[in-house]
């Protein structure tokens, strides 16, 4: 785990990948998202994208699924405030790297043994296109001493 | 459906509601974001929410049912942009209420048969409190003519 003392402001890291398939993108439709073009190929053909795409919720979870995945993960106690945006959508077939920038940390001043993380993360696809970019604080542990 | 035609600039509507069980809360955590604070109830009790949360991606999920199983929902064709807020966490039992808000609407100036449609969708606690808040602009389908 990265704990406060461990988290670089200015770094980026790479947190991992996770291939997009077909029938992953309509389970999770299937049951959070039944809208037919994350759903139903044919439908999903005649719409605005031209095909499948994952729902945003999908697309979000992927980044929090890659990010648990990896040991090396901030050691996030909670999620104070973000802000996420979607600007392409993911595709069948599309492999996801998740990637995070830390632009600000301090020492909370009312808690002791957390302190407070500002970071970008970002979900790029095979075509270097941003489908999901989320700017948040976090609370983060420190070390235990 | 609710087409283009048929959205009202300020006006609010209650889409629906759901009731978040533990199992629901752990389960969904366990596949997407398995995070001691997600999915063991004595580690949630000892982290700084004191019991069991949502996953963010969960609640966004919630919203993304409770919107698609309304018969008078938006016939969305596309999500333009938006920004997602979490300001209070979903905790076990609680039953949350969609609504929504159309701030701004207008035809497209490139695409026949759709319109632009901005609003703020809200997820709401039984403590009045909003758990998730999102600004978008939807693409809107026109009423066949």
């Amino acid at each position: 785990m990265r704990y406060f003392e461990d988290v670089e402001v200015g770094v980026r890291l790479e947190l991992g990948e996770h291939h997009v398939s077909r029938d992953e993108i309509v389970r999770f439709a299937s049951e959070w998202d039944p809208q037919p073009f994350h759903t139903d190929d044919a439908m999903a053909a005649a719409s605005v994208f031209g095909g499948l795409t994952a729902s945003s919720c999908h697309t979000y979870s992927i980044s929090s699924l890659i990010f648990s995945r990896n040991p090396k993960r901030m050691a996030v106690a909670a999620l104070l405030g973000s802000e996420l945006r979607f600007p392409f959508p993911v595709r069948v077939d599309d492999v996801l790297q998740l990637s995070d920038r830390c632009s600000e940390k301090r020492l909370s001043a009312s808690r002791p043994g957390v302190g407070i993380v500002r970071s970008r993360t970002v979900l790029t696809n095979q075509r270097e296109e941003e489908t999901f970019v989320m700017d948040a604080s976090y609370l983060v542990q420190c070390r235990a001493t």
